[in-house]
């Protein structure tokens, strides 16, 4: 019911996307975000400037009547265009028509519309510079750190958008009135970093196809790139941290990139400066139970990488963050607005959904680093595409279920199985051979 | 080297010892424990009263000359008592010639001989009623909060022995600084809580038999009870949450006990006051890596249940714990004194045990609520102790390695794995087959 006060911790992509969709409930909701507002600031350097936004995204978009604005802002991506080291590259399209594409966008300017939104929401109050120190979730005291000092206030329901690091569930993970109950969480890192480099537009053009996600696969490791409106595009390398560490000088960075990325190094002029200067960022798994903690006086939930920060792999970061708002938002309608039914049926339904993404994204690290070059890999995409245009809906790949619809995370594991079984045929058995092979592979790396 | 300023968080069972250990070395060394000095206060309510040491934990109080001390003062405990809920009570020895023991001992009393003995090291200084608020691994700088306001404290080595929920293993878990080196970190609760009741000495004698430690298995929890020196008998129960808060009055508390625990519930006098006052405890392992972070001016590492918080279902939490405090000692003297190199050698050398102890503890859990009620578990642990008897000293159960030796914990499923393939002939096809029908059970559990 309206009259609750409402907080939402974080003015990110979720933050702004949930404030909004609150607002227009006709509830009072006040955003804090710990940077100063980027709308006037400038993006902040170290986070990932572009990101693929795919069906679900662009449905959560829908809701808030800004999917057509995002995809005029965004370059679509219709396949890989992987890299070897020797010999061409070559064009793998995500869907069997050629048709469905993901589409590159800026984070920076999708979170500059997400925030223009939820300010313009009657009921939205946004609050830069301010950094949550302390949620006491049984009185609903939220104290955050501000450039005028500490600032002390109250809500009956916080929403956590802050993050993979959110201070939020940290208050939550060792809050000794909490710890009785049993917060289940865990961390866990990849060995590899990443680190952004870039490919500047050359002579005012895209110095390689805008219309593809490019891909350099190296086995242990690969660089990604994303194209940017401005024609360029960036560059995200994902090494062993010690590899990343290892490389020092100009001199050795620019011999170790001829070696492994003849194709490109004389695309990237600032190669040596971009590698020594940029920092490392982390690839991050968290995982943790329940998402809504009930004190007396005020609830906590756990909301997009705040309950469930996964890697990027799959490229679903995003788009499964705003599926947690859009389910919020459902929840309470089919509450009444009831909070604590509301929230008790977002985590039950999102959380089986999160943690099958956060597995496939992890797959998915394996198959674009190792196997998207490997003959067996290629077979099966081009056996799984065959499929689906003779059984025209019948059949779809995981990639296409993952990116072009909005199908359960959770049901799509067995969906796949369900496909290969129930099919019959050569062609079937053919893409399940192929698919045996690449598991098998898989699973000795 | 001495020289380093030494750090120890937490004066318990772990961090005494280890102060004690470091002490003796020459080195300066400073304990932090949060509370107040609890041989002048008394215990606090709600950490268990009474544990049990064996061979492991022993043989650590040997190196500070505590061995003897401790033991006059525990009471050995043979084997398991098991109280059906029909029928008889019925022992089973720990061991195969009946004569070995674990020990229960008062755990407040031996913290007491702990302190003394940290207290009386030349070196060590004691600083109680220090509440760990902030600590930064870079500039080596520890804030405490004490009574008389906040206190800043420096140190070159901090040594973290503060318990499951430890404030220093916080600071490092969320350290932006050490965020991108990546700390893997879990925390994982059981359904089960855990609540102490008490069996008073009757009329001066104990009401139980005091050689052993009983147990009431009762298929998804249990309750068991270990002897104190004042022939009281500590008793807790290890019960899902949902149960332990739903009997919430004095007639249905004692007509639960008249039906589950029919031969306890008249030698309990205060048991529905216990029941109802009693804090529920919680079951938590915690499993992290690493466990040494070297900032730029001080090296933290995490010790005992800090490192590796275990369910105390093989009675190994504070085993365990001493055995890490050995570990640094030794690790020193084989290093000369070097901290980085020791610490390194210490995290490598433990990590697999406390892993190992860890699931072994999960796995006892299942056997002692269950199994040990069982014909098939009763039949396999005839079996083996027929073969040890026969075999003396070559076949060993998974107890008794535990318990009995100083062998490392993660050695020890390994050996039962080759004991059980090395031995030949009809005793030990009955004990293989008698333990394969347990295993079976227990994965459908």
């Amino acid at each position: 019911m309206p009259g609750e006060r409402v907080a939402v911790v974080g003015a990110g992509l979720a933050g702004c996307l949930l404030a909004t969709l609150l607002g227009r409930r006709g509830l009072a909701v006040t955003v804090y975000e710990r940077r100063a507002d980027p709308r006037v600031t400038g993006a902040e350097r170290g986070r990932s400037i572009n990101l693929a936004i795919s069906a679900r995204g662009l449905d959560a978009l829908e809701h808030v009547g800004l999917r057509e604005q995002s995809l005029a802002r965004a370059l679509p991506m219709h396949g890989r265009m992987v890299h070897p080291v020797d010999g061409a590259q070559s064009f793998r399209p995500y869907s069997a028509d050629g048709k469905r594409a993901i589409n590159s966008i800026s984070r920076g300017e999708l979170n500059h519309s997400l925030l223009d939104a939820a300010e313009q929401t009657p009921g939205v109050t946004l609050r830069f510079e301010h950094r949550l120190t302390e949620l006491d979730p049984a009185k609903g005291r939220l104290v955050f750190q501000t450039p005028d000092g500490t600032v002390d206030e109250r809500a009956d329901i916080v929403l956590a958008s802050d993050g993979s690091y959110s201070a939020a569930r940290r208050a939550v993970t060792f809050n000794q009135s909490l710890d009785h109950r049993g917060f289940d969480y865990s961390q866990d890192y990849l060995e590899h970093g990443y680190r952004e480099l870039t490919i500047p537009a050359r002579d005012g053009e895209f110095a390689l196809d805008p219309d593809a996600l490019h891909i350099w696969p190296r086995g242990s490791s690969m660089m990604i790139a994303l194209p940017n409106l401005d024609r360029s595009f960036t560059c995200t390398l994902f090494w062993p941290r010690s590899e990343l560490e290892a490389l020092d000088t100009p001199a050795a960075i620019e011999a170790y990139f001829r070696v492994h990325y003849p194709d490109v190094v004389d695309l990237m002029p600032t190669l040596a400066d971009d590698f020594m200067h940029n920092p490392i960022g982390s690839l991050v798994t968290v995982r943790c139970w329940p998402w809504v903690h009930a004190g007396e006086n005020c609830t906590v939930a756990l909301v997009g990488d705040a309950a469930h920060a996964i890697v990027p792999f799959f490229g679903q970061g995003a788009n499964c963050a705003f599926e947690d708002c859009i389910e919020i938002d459902r929840c309470l309608s089919e509450n009444d607005g009831d909070w604590a039914t509301a929230l008790a049926a977002y985590q039950d339904r999102r959380k089986a959904n999160c943690d099958a993404i956060a597995e496939m994204a992890l797959e998915n690290f394996v198959e674009m680093r190792d196997k998207v070059n490997s003959r067996a890999f290629q077979f099966k995409t081009a056996a799984q595409h065959a499929l689906e245009r003779r059984l025209a809906g019948r059949y779809m790949s995981r990639y296409e279920l993952v990116s072009f619809t909005t199908i359960p995370y959770a049901e799509i594991p067995a969906r796949m199985r369900r496909q290969n079984l129930a099919l019959g045929g050569v062609a079937t058995l053919a893409a399940l051979v192929a698919a045996g092979v690449t598991r098998g592979r898989r699973r000795r790396s």
